[in-house]
């Protein structure tokens, strides 16, 4: 890299630094905004956001920025990590030009219109009512994809998932759906006749008061290596990791009549909130220094509460200290019942609320319809029909009204298509991990049943956290695990935790 | 104002708006700063708070703004809002045009600097550890105000002055400190000694659990007429009020041995947040929207606090809330021993610890030194026998060492001079309102009996909260009382409150 090549690289990282900050106090405030704020803030944030967008925007677009591209790229960094970063500068740099800034624009406003009515129609259920927004606003996410595709040299659909997840796109995730979706079709029915075989576990006595739920949740989340200093657990409608790397939000919810959906709400958070928490500090703020994508976020977040929280091995270990902070029937605790009771498996309308096997069920509906919604095969007329239809073929259930199907999740009305692949992808990356962390790992299982996450989070710290975005999903797997994403080790998981027979090997 | 000057005009507005919207982000972060992040979130978050700032600067001092200034002033607005909104656009722009750049990021620096080594060394009370960096930090000080001198047409002092409180000089103030320091020579040995004469109060006795007080408080602000959905109270080390107009962020500390502190700096922080609450929405984010300046803030927090809050009639409706609260001696919470717990005269070395008689000393000691250290008079190394010889002087006590004298307050070892005087003259500008509204206002005392704020509240919010920033600190005075700052209605008020005799008025 000659000297007006590096020069021109450091302006452009100076640049990257400044937008990363402005996304960073962006990420507190929405933190903030679903976490603590008054709803009477509610409109004076929303421009607060819209300001911030758009002096990053102003920054990421500004003239001189293609200069400094082309000047650095002239004679590119001989690191590999400026090398990695100064082609994920190039890319981001190809994303923010791509959209004219009044589509931009057009896509802010009718999504927060259509967010809104679909806060309405939800709750009426009533699909008719947001039609016509939604109409609207995949007219504009089409022209969106139309424009980013060929700037990135992606279909249009792949473009939009690219904006989540790089280097995957629908040709890589179609037949690993297909496969799946095969395998469901035996696999479902056999887990559901094994569970019913079983009977019904000993039931879990509330109510479990909600300070106590927290004190334990933040106790659980510290135990597998989120450090205090750098983090804070709070309470929201929604669940979710947020904050920045060196000060992680993540947030739950509780309910008294049971504890395992904050519970493992908690540490599926606090797998997110690891992952942020390892990213390499040396490349903070850098489009290199971020985790490597959506499903690659994913992965951190259902190794730790699909894979790790659930086995039994960690459930040994959780039993005696749900005795401890709730009290109640001692053998409800149990490893045998406890596992019934966070490791069932059945057909629902809800996705949210979907166990590890059917869960991608779900997400094949939406790729698949959200691929149809791209390419005009679909319109949003026939959007609530085409869902009821895919629901009844995947699942075999049909929702009995459109607010438990096709208006449960906020990600189409507020513009997002394209993310719903990675929830899936990262289930099997994480699978993917697990059974190398396993075979790697010899005590991997009996720290895990001694409550301790360390081997398990050192592991993903060298392999995964650690790697920033140097590696595309594929090749950061290779890296990890030896192989590209092989969804067969999600199956091989799922066959030996739900369908282990007597002659299975015992579950995990 | 013909076309071009309204396009000019509205070009400023606009850019103003941005501005004030980013500061928002800023305030809710150092809200968050405050009360909610976690300690290794400390570095990430100053880095958030200079970008932000950059980018305001940047726009407030954009070439353009120059000539869009000149061609709106060509023919100035004709409403009155607007006009002063214009004549304020300029105030703030030459304020942000005065002082170069590199100064600007020198003092943000060194102020930094000055004020984390500040904290060591109030804790170790060893003022030579930070007295080279106070050194170097008023240095650059004098040159701000240096700059800001000949921009402003006033004198260094004024020009910082000008920064917290338009409109007030050197010149203004002190004549009404001299007059004080005379008042509190006479007054205070005579309050003094009736306190002694009237014994001991019946002790208040504790613990006043958190939670408790907590909720009380929160009753307490709403009941003042603080709306809770556009309003948070939380907890940190030191209280203030932040946030937005729209969502005002008040906090406290509690200790458990007492509830005085809390409970009246909720009302404290109340009385700032109602003003923010109550400016004109229709000038929101422009400079004639604002609050009038740092006095006229502080006019509203005290009184709330101090002349509302302590009066006789609020006690005697406070006194049954908190035996319902805490339970304990009814006794000790009527309203004459009440009064003698939260009106208590006396010499202390602390200014936030000290009541309404002998705050201005504190005041008054700062002003006059910090007058020296900007005319070059009195330089850091003479600094904390100064402060000891004035501190005898005016209360006749000497603090044991610097911890309790010089090192005490933040302001100067961040670079914050010209604010002091503002404490003092908001008492003053509150005692002068309190007296109008108590004129004006047949029933003011009677409902405040009944722990009804709302009369008092009727008459801030027309007189003060919805001018904004429309007149100076004088003139919103004078539109409010009938003249301009009168500090005798203080010093009528604290006599009556605290030298009432047996021929005395009733003291409120």
């Amino acid at each position: 890299m000659n000297a007006d090549s590096r020069m021109a690289y450091l302006r452009l990282t100076a640049r990257a630094a400044r937008i990363a900050t402005i996304g960073e106090a962006s990420a507190v405030l929405n933190w903030d905004a679903s976490a603590m704020m008054p709803p009477g803030g509610s409109a004076a944030r929303g421009d607060q956001f819209a300001v911030l967008a758009s002096l990053a925007h102003g920054l990421a677009t500004a003239p001189e920025v293609a200069d400094d591209l082309a000047e650095a790229e002239a004679t590119p960094p001989v690191d590999a990590w400026d090398d990695a970063n100064l082609r994920l500068l190039r890319h981001a740099h190809t994303r923010a030009t791509a959209v004219p800034a009044d589509l931009v624009e057009a896509l802010a406003r009718t999504g927060n219109t259509c967010e809104q009515v679909w806060r309405t129609a939800r709750a009426n259920a009533d699909f008719a009512q947001v039609a016509p927004h939604l109409t609207e606003l995949m007219a504009l996410v089409r022209e969106q994809a139309q424009a980013l595709a060929p700037a990135l040299g992606l279909t249009p659909y792949d473009a939009l998932m690219d904006g989540y997840q790089r280097g995957i796109t629908a040709a890589d995730v179609t037949p690993v759906f297909a496969d799946y979706e095969r395998f469901l079709a035996t696999a479902l029915p056999q887990a559901e006749a094994l569970q019913a075989a079983r009977g019904t576990p000993i039931p879990l006595e509330g109510p479990f008061p909600e300070d106590l739920q927290e004190s334990l949740c933040r106790r659980l989340s510290h135990r597998a290596g989120l450090e205090p200093e750098h983090s804070r657990l709070d309470r929201s409608t929604h669940p979710f990791c947020g904050g920045t790397p060196t000060d992680v939000r993540i947030t739950t919810r509780y309910r008294t009549d049971e504890f395992a959906q904050s519970l493992m709400g908690v540490l599926h958070e606090t797998g997110h909130a690891l992952y942020e928490r390892g990213l390499p500090a040396a490349h903070a703020r850098q489009p290199v220094g971020e985790a490597a994508g959506m499903a690659a976020h994913e992965s951190q977040s259902l190794i730790v509460e699909m894979q790790a929280s659930r086995s039994d091995a960690f459930l040994s270990w959780l039993g005696p200290q749900l005795l401890e902070t709730f009290g109640g029937n001692p053998s409800t605790f149990e490893t045998a019942n406890l596992s019934r009771h966070l490791r069932k498996v059945g057909r629902g309308f809800i996705r949210v609320d979907a166990d590890e096997m059917t869960y991608p069920a779900h997400v094949i509906l939406r790729f698949r319809l959200e691929q149809a919604l791209i390419s005009g095969d679909l319109t949003v007329v026939d959007l609530p029909g085409a869902w009821n239809d895919g629901m009844h073929n995947l699942l075999g259930i049909t929702p009995p009204d459109d607010a438990k199907g096709v208006l449960q999740d906020i990600h189409w009305y507020c513009g997002l298509v394209g993310y719903f692949p990675c929830y899936s992808l990262g289930a099997m990356a994480g699978a993917q991990l697990m059974a190398t962390a396993r075979r790697e790992i010899a005590g991997l299982d009996a720290a895990l049943a001694q409550g301790d996450f360390a081997p398990l989070l050192g592991f993903l710290r060298t392999r995964i956290h650690s790697q920033g975005s140097l590696h595309g999903f594929n090749d950061l797997l290779r890296h990890a695990t030896g192989k590209p994403l092989d969804p067969t080790d999600f199956t091989a998981h799922l066959t030996a935790r739900y369908l282990g027979g007597a002659g299975a090997p015992p579950p995990h």
